[in-house]
C-alpha cells in the first residue's frame, strides 16, 4: 500500500518490478554513444509515407517487441499507459489500436515516460492491476514539422536548441503476486508527482532553460518529502534537459544546498555525441528519456552497476498556438525512484 | 482495495466519494434545458483575446469555484487529473499553472471526464491519495478552429454533426479516512477501462457513429465483467454520442441482447434543445459530459432521485492531421459506476 510522504511523494509497497523493457530507435540514435544498447534500429519514417504514421509504427513495433520478450498474451496485460507529443497523442492511439489492451492516454510532453510509469505503479499499488505497460515515442521529423518548421525549409538551429530523438521505449511492470522479494529485479520504490512550473522563460529554442526549474523543483520535493540527500542515489537521471538545462539544474540545486554534480546525468546529454553529431544542446522528446532508460540504464540496474536511481523526466507544456499567443512556457517534471 | 473483475473492470473499496462538483458554461449551454443547474455562465471567450485563452480561463475559474465550495486549501489536494481537446492539452496546463497542485495530464478526448475520475479513483484506492480533483473543458470556438474551419468561414453543418459544448466541469473526490460509510454521498463503486476501438468509420462529421461502438464495447465489458444486467442501473449515462450515436448504441446493445432503451440517456442529447438551438445531432466535447454530470446528474444523485448510475464518457481519438492522411477514426470509452 502506497504511503504519502510530504506534499508530492508516495512510497510504494516494493512489489512493482520493472520486469522487462524494449526500445527501437532511429539511425542517428543508433550512431550515438548508446547505440549498442538499443534493441532495434529503423528508418525515421519506418517505411511509412508520413512521419506521423512512422512514429505510430515505432510505438506499435516497440509494443510488439516487448510482448515478444515477455511471452505473455496481450489478454494478460491489465492496461497500457501511453502518450506522445503529436497533436491529440496520435502516435499512441494509432500505434496501439490493434493491441486490444485497456488503454489510458496521458499527456505529459517529454515527461511521459516517468508519468506513465508513475500512474501505472500507483494503479498497481492498489492491487487493482498486476501487469501493465508504459510506453511513449517521439520522432525528429514529426516534431520539427509540428513545433517548428518543415524540414525542407532547412532552418538554422540555435546553440541552445535540442534535437528531438526518434525512438519509442516501453516498460513492462509487474507485481509479484506472492509478495516474495525478487532479488535481481529493479523495482519502483517511490514516486514524486510534479507541479506545473512557470519561470516566465519565453525562448522556444531553449527548452532546457524552461524545464530545468521544474526538474529542480521535483528533485527538491522528492528529497525533502522522503528526508533524503542526493547521495542516497547512485544516479540522478534527468531527461531531457540537454547541456544548457543540465547546467542550470546544477546551479539551482547548488543554490538550494544540494550538490548533485557528481551523481547527475541527463538523457539529452547521453544519447548523442553532440560535437560530432551536431545535435547542439543534446537530445529531447518523449523518446529521449524513454530510449536511454529502457536500454542503457535498465542494463546497468540489472547488472547491479547501479542500485538506486532517481529518474526525473522533464516536459515542456507548450503548444505552437499558445507560443504565438504570447503565453508563458510551462514545464513539469515527474520523479521515480528505482532500486534493486 | 480494488479487485479486478473480468478483463477491464475494477470494484473499488467504496470509500471514494464524489464530495463536490463545480461547473461553468457558456451562454448557449445556459439557454439549454439544463441551464438552471449550472453554477455560473460566462462569455465563450471569458473576456480573453483568444478562444484558447478563454478555454484556459474556464478551467482556472472552475477549479477555483470548486476550491471555494469545498473550503480546502490547495495544499490539501493530493493531485489534479486533467486534460482537454486543445493541442498539447493547453487549456489544462494554462488553466492550472497557478494552482500549485501536483498535476497528472491525461488525453482521452471527450472521454476525459470519466478517464480523469477513473485514474483518480484507482490512485485513491491504493490509499496513496485521499483528496483529488478531476477536471476538463471544451470550447465551441477553439474546437471549430482546431478541428474544422475558422468560424468566420460560416461553414454549413451536416445533420449528424455535433456542437462542441463550451464548459468546464470539475469533481472533488475524497476518501473517508475513518472508513465510516457516508450515507448521503455518491461514491465510485467500480470502473471499467476502455480499449481503443476501430470500426473503420471515416466520416469526420459523424462522431456519434465513430464513438457508439466503443461505448457499446465498454458497457458490454462492464456488464459482463461484473455479471450485471442493464436493470442494475437507474441510468446508463453516455456522453457524448448525440442523437445519431445514441441510436446506434441502442441498436448495438440490442444485437447483443441488452435492451437499455428505458434507462439510457446521453449528455449530448440532454444539454441542448437541438430543435430550437440548431445544434444538429447534439452536444459534444470534453465539457459536454463534464457539464451534465457535474450539474444535473450530481444533483439527482445527491437527492436520491438516482441511486445507481453507469457514467460512460466517449472520446474520438482523432487529429486533423491523421484525418488528412487517411487514417481510420478511432474511439475509446471509459465507464464509472456511481452509487449512493
Amino acid at each position: 500500500m502506497a504511503v504519502k510522504f510530504g506534499k508530492q511523494s508516495y512510497k510504494l509497497s516494493g512489489r512493482i518490478y520493472i520486469n522487462e523493457t524494449a526500445c527501437i530507435v532511429g539511425p542517428r540514435e543508433k550512431e550515438g554513444p548508446l547505440g549498442e544498447y538499443f534493441d532495434q534500429v529503423e528508418r525515421e519514417d519506418y517505411g511509412e509515407d508520413t512521419w506521423e504514421k512512422g512514429e505510430a509504427h515505432y510505438i506499435e513495433a516497440t509494443f510488439n517487441k516487448l510482448m515478444g520478450k515477455i511471452s505473455l498474451d496481450t489478454k494478460q496485460i491489465d492496461c497500457v499507459f501511453s502518450g506522445d507529443l503529436l497533436n491529440q497523442c496520435m502516435a499512441s492511439a494509432i500505434g496501439l489500436k490493434n493491441s486490444n489492451v485497456p488503454f489510458l492516454g496521458l499527456y505529459g510532453a517529454c515527461s511521459t515516460m516517468a508519468e506513465s510509469m508513475l500512474c501505472a505503479s500507483l494503479c498497481m499499488d492498489s492491487n487493482a492491476m498486476t501487469d501493465t505497460i508504459a510506453i511513449t515515442s517521439s520522432n525528429f521529423c514529426s516534431a520539427e514539422k509540428q513545433y517548428r518548421f518543415p524540414l525542407e525549409l532547412g532552418g538554422q538551429r540555435t546553440p541552445t536548441s535540442q534535437w528531438t530523438v526518434t525512438a519509442s521505449g516501453a516498460v513492462y511492470l509487474s507485481c509479484n503476486k506472492s509478495g516474495a522479494v525478487e532479488e535481481l529485479k529493479p523495482y519502483i520504490e517511490s514516486v514524486t508527482i510534479g507541479k506545473i512550473e512557470n519561470y516566465k522563460i519565453n525562448d522556444v529554442n531553449n527548452m532546457g532553460a524552461v524545464m530545468a526549474p521544474a526538474c529542480a523543483s521535483t528533485i527538491l520535493s522528492h528529497l525533502r518529502d522522503l528526508s533524503r540527500t542526493p547521495d542516497y542515489y547512485d544516479l540522478i537521471l534527468t531527461g531531457d534537459l540537454g547541456y544548457t538545462g543540465s547546467k542550470i539544474l546544477l546551479e539551482i540545486m547548488s543554490m538550494h544546498g544540494n550538490d548533485i554534480s557528481t551523481r547527475h546525468n541527463d538523457c539529452g546529454k547521453m544519447i548523442f555525441d553532440s560535437a560530432s553529431q551536431d545535435t547542439k544542446s543534446g537530445g529531447s522528446g518523449c523518446g529521449c528519456a524513454a530510449a536511454v532508460f529502457t536500454s542503457y540504464i535498465y542494463k546497468l540496474l540489472k547488472n547491479l552497476n547501479l542500485r538506486r536511481v532517481l529518474f526525473v523526466a522533464t516536459g515542456a507544456l507548450i503548444s505552437p498556438v499558445m507560443v504565438k499567443q504570447g503565453e508563458d512556457l510551462l514545464a513539469i517534471s515527474h520523479g521515480i525512484s528505482i532500486e534493486i
